[in-house]
């Protein structure tokens, strides 16, 4: 049974599973762990551990039936599906010095693999890389991978990295599990069914290196009952550490799976316990305490806010930018952006300060301020700024500046309703060609996308500049996009299945969520409003350098995050720039620049990234590229694969 | 006029250019250096060395007419192409500091390519990347080969490397030019109308440095005249280092550009040499000297020997192996193997000394071998196995085992005109499925490819070895593999050039040329015959080490030149591996394995390479990676690339 309800998760990670011996009577194993146990799964040895096929064909007798833990007849097709992962033998060694010993063990996975696709197992857990060089396991893991049907393969890894830095590159020794998994994964070439399962130890490597894990695709952690402490009751417990390590994967939909002899013999035998349950509960799990702990460890989560409910479904889902300069928006989308009360408030706020510096109180009832919004959509930005006025007193005069016909139409009724006849001036227009009867004293507009200036912002300010006074006000007067290193491998792989070039020089916008940020964001573009100079050019040009952590490990990039920081005005801001984000906005998810061929980076060193922002005559975009530690492709060169239209 | 007539040379390095200056007259400077001079060709700087755009367009009175030199109508269209390659300005900086440096230079350097393509100019000089960091100028090139008709872009970069390794890799100055060359060709992806112009400097770097070029698309080599020595009677000559680097260049179609001053004042004046000119040469070339030397470096080398000449053609050129056990081979490729005499004295040496291994004298007259030669194509084994009788004064009786019916034809026929019936029979049939009346005291096959077994030798031979006697001699006795690591840009672009992966996860039969060969080969799969044991299996699994030479620098590797070494019998072998590779042998070039993705070593690093012989029962195939200094891909999985047939 699930581990609890926790309102609004419908994760996997509801679903606890625990490493069984082998058995050959898989009723009993089910019966047992499940049943009686309170497991959601079982992760079973499917062949008996004894078997070598080079001693079976010694033996020429033998009947040739493979020693399997019983046919298939004995679970429902469906059984076997929801509550077995196939355990494939652990003494397997593919990278062995002894021929034998690889030949018997490429020998057994395959029989395995084939076994366990025929039973229609949603996964296999396969036993770690036993040593640090694992070409030959990745070359018949890949050869599986061609040809397997939609079972994934869960790679065990140990969640061990050395924190000795001084002996780390030089060492023969393993130090950095992640290097293991991060070889047999380029092997495999990122193959989508090949995941991981991480074996969680009694003690835990550096934060910033656990960090990575969440950009890969980790589906399970196994805990060992070695790796609990024991309260003050004797019951089984988890270090502060390893809690919030629970909790993070619990959030990122990673299954917990026990493992081990208990090792806490008075909680297992608990006479209280075990006084309350049914006759078939007699037999109780040995492993039931920590179960229940780390069902506790689940429910004493916090509910999932409301705001991130309604986001769960776009995850780690790749969508491409608006493109609402040289397309319309639908009715939708002006209805989703819309609700964002949020911004609206920040809008009102940054309009307010700058009626307050432009006319003084005793002017007050004398002075009307011409405000344009420009991009006026459906009307928000001229409800904020008439709320605005009326906040401070001040008098207004608004032209409301929309391209959009259609919008222009739900803004017509929007103002014959509220009675704004009077105060705002409707203008179909795109704003880069309007001939204003008269000069602004504030341009207020919204065009801003994830990435700042990637819905042309800069360019139709430069249109609409023409009828701002000289002194006049820009809200916002600027906007800078962010940008950091981050591990994807699912956003990666979307990518990847669409089997071009095109798809890997596109900006996507996506809700972050699987994904490993390796350094701090840094500011990229900035556009300032209005321009000191008619003359300058929107063009821009950064070389950034990251630094990752010594105590990261390496780690894999995929591609860079993107986001924006706007000053509306003065102090009044307005971002999704992860360490300044403007709390409870939904208006914009994060903008993600993949990397054609994903670039590993060494601990402590420095990843150097160049962005440009090109302008041509009817379009703009942007190229990138990696120059250390080795030198990427130039991406979308002359916006060949993704551009914003003029 | 050409350096001179080399016999068998057709190739580009026999015209040499000069650098000019900027000069309006473009009539007078070809008059001057083409006709005066003896050159082939100028490289001409296109564009007035004062002009700056941001210059220009605060002088709004300029008529916009850009300042290039001459317009394109004072030479023919053939003239430009044959005779002129444009020289980018040499102040271009795409990489400053300054903004309007960086600006100017990428407005000025694509004015300048589009005169050039205005001009159909075969090839354009770029200037060096002024420091260690070029991505603009990378991003700025990589746009214009986007669009670019067919002109070469040669970049310009001064041939340094310093030896000092212990500040190698820390140090922030630039000790390798190799470097920014990898660097620049990588953000342009390879392309291949990118190039470089070497310039040679007074001081040469190592040996095993200048070796990684050879491996690039290495276009020209500018010489300084600074870069000259001078001999006894006052004229420029160069050190014998450069001259063996020279010689490599004329080997390589790179052509020769002289640039500078003279710095020879006695040569380039000499009155005994001007005595004998005619009216036009009057105003003597100031670099004749040079060019005069240069043309005796070339007129000294030997001529190109006939072999060599007829495989120019083949050079670098990818072919798909052959699949002689699939397919039946064609009259025309009998025709010319049978031509390599060399391999056949090498078999006849072998079977004599098997003969008179076998047959003591005493019993020369008494005992008959029985020799099968198993694949006998058109007969050059059988005869070559009954000269060697003749030699030994052996008894021989040979059976001539075929598959190719067509083959089988010709055999016939050499037999009834050479009056062997008596002494060879025929026998039509598959050796994996031919039932022998008898067992065979030698068997004799030529069954190899350039990877030795890659034909399935041995499958065939293990399908032959029933019919051979328990003490019996194979001939050839064993055959090795051999690889190594090549810089190959030529072979990376052709097989890129297909655009999927298939053609990189194939292996090509190559007459390797434009290759730089990073580490000395070494051995990878062996077969000997007899086999020990019937149950030997013919998978492979190899792990290679190599290790760069810490005086080669960084290298990039696109792949492996893979060769075969066959013992034959006792000493006497046959093979193709550069070291031991047996001399005036055509039957077989090279086999190249390239990588999908190009994999950059340092100096002294270690390139780990896991190779694998896989069968099936339809097939066998080859699967390869790389796992350090980083993993690629496991290339070929399932063979699903590329199979050879069973």
């Amino acid at each position: 049974m699930p581990l609890g309800e926790r309102a609004g998760d419908k994760s996997e990670s509801r679903y606890c599973g625990v490493e069984t011996d082998f058995n050959d009577d898989m009723p009993h194993v089910l019966a047992f762990n499940l049943a009686s146990g309170g497991f959601d799964f079982v992760v079973a040895t499917l062949m008996d551990p004894a078997y070598r096929p080079s001693l079976v064909k010694k033996d020429s007798l033998s009947s040739g039936v493979l020693p399997f833990a019983s046919s298939d007849l004995v679970l429902s097709p469906s059984q076997w599906s929801s509550h077995v992962v196939g355990k494939i033998s652990s003494w397997i060694d593919l990278d062995s010095e002894d021929e034998t010993q690889r030949m018997d063990s490429e020998t057994t996975l395959k029989q395995e693999i084939a076994w366990a696709s025929h039973l229609s197992l949603q996964a296999c857990l396969l036993p770690a890389p036993k040593g640090t060089s694992c070409a030959n396991y990745g070359r018949c893991v890949n050869q599986i991978l061609q040809n397997l049907n939609n079972m994934q393969l869960w790679l065990r890894i140990p969640l061990v990295k050395s924190d000795d830095d001084s002996m780390g590159a030089n060492s023969d020794t393993l130090v950095d599990s992640w290097e293991t998994w991060n070889s047999f994964r380029l092997l495999c070439e990122h193959h989508s069914q090949l995941s991981v399962a991480l074996d969680i130890l009694s003690t835990l490597p550096s934060a910033n290196s656990l960090v990575r894990w969440f950009g890969e695709p980790v589906r399970a952690a196994i805990i060992n009952t070695d790796s609990f402490l024991t309260n003050a009751r004797g019951y089984p417990c988890l270090s502060k550490r390893h809690q919030k390590l629970i909790a993070s994967f619990f959030n990122h939909s990673i299954q917990i799976i026990l493992s081990g002899r208990s090792v806490h013999p008075k909680a297992s035998m608990d006479p209280v316990a075990s006084h309350n349950h049914s006759a078939v509960d007699l037999e109780r799990h040995p492993l039931r305490p920590y179960l229940d702990y780390v069902a506790y460890l689940y429910q004493r989560m916090d509910p999932i806010p409301e705001q991130e409910r309604f986001e769960l479904g776009y995850r780690d889902f790749l969508q491409s930018p608006l493109q609402p300069l040289m397309d319309n928006l639908e009715a939708q989308t002006y209805e989703t952006f819309e609700k964002d009360t949020v911004k609206y408030i920040q809008y009102q706020r940054a309009v307010s300060k700058a009626l307050l510096d432009r006319v003084p109180d005793e002017q007050a009832s004398v002075i009307t301020t011409v405000l344009m919004v420009v991009g006026a959509g459906r009307g928000p930005l001229v409800r904020a700024s008439l709320q605005a006025a009326e906040e401070t007193g001040r008098k207004l005069k608004v032209y409301a500046v929309e391209k959009n016909p259609n919008a222009v139409v739900t803004l017509n009724s929007l103002i014959r309703l509220e009675g704004w006849e009077n105060t705002v001036t409707i203008v179909s227009s795109d704003m880069r060609h309007w001939n204003a009867p008269e000069m602004a004293d504030i341009l207020v507009s919204e065009l801003l996308g994830s990435f700042g200036d990637n819905e042309l912002s800069p360019e139709c300010l430069d249109g609409a500049q023409r009828f701002l006074k000289p002194d006049g006000i820009s809200i916002p007067s600027s906007y800078t996009s962010f940008l950091q290193p981050v591990t994807a491998s699912k956003l990666h792989n979307d990518v990847k299945a669409h089997k071009d070039v095109v798809h890997f020089e596109t900006a996507y916008v996506v809700k972050l969520h699987n994904v490993a940020r390796l350094a701090p964001s840094q500011p990229v573009f900035t556009f300032a409003h209005p321009k000191p100079s008619d003359k300058e050019s929107n063009q821009r040009y950064v070389k950034l350098q990251f630094v990752i952590p010594n105590d990261t490990g390496s780690a894999m990039v995929h591609g860079f995050a993107g986001y924006f920081d706007a000053t509306l005005y003065e102090d009044v801001h307005l971002g999704i720039e992860p360490s300044t984000a403007t709390p409870n906005m939904f208006s914009w998810f994060a903008i993600f620049f993949p990397l054609r061929t994903p670039i590993c980076v060494d601990p402590g060193s420095t990843l150097e990234v160049h962005f440009w922002r090109c302008c041509g005559s009817t379009k703009v975009w942007y190229e990138w590229c990696v120059t250390s530690p080795s030198s990427s492709p130039i991406h979308n060169s002359n916006g060949r694969s993704y551009w914003v239209g003029l």
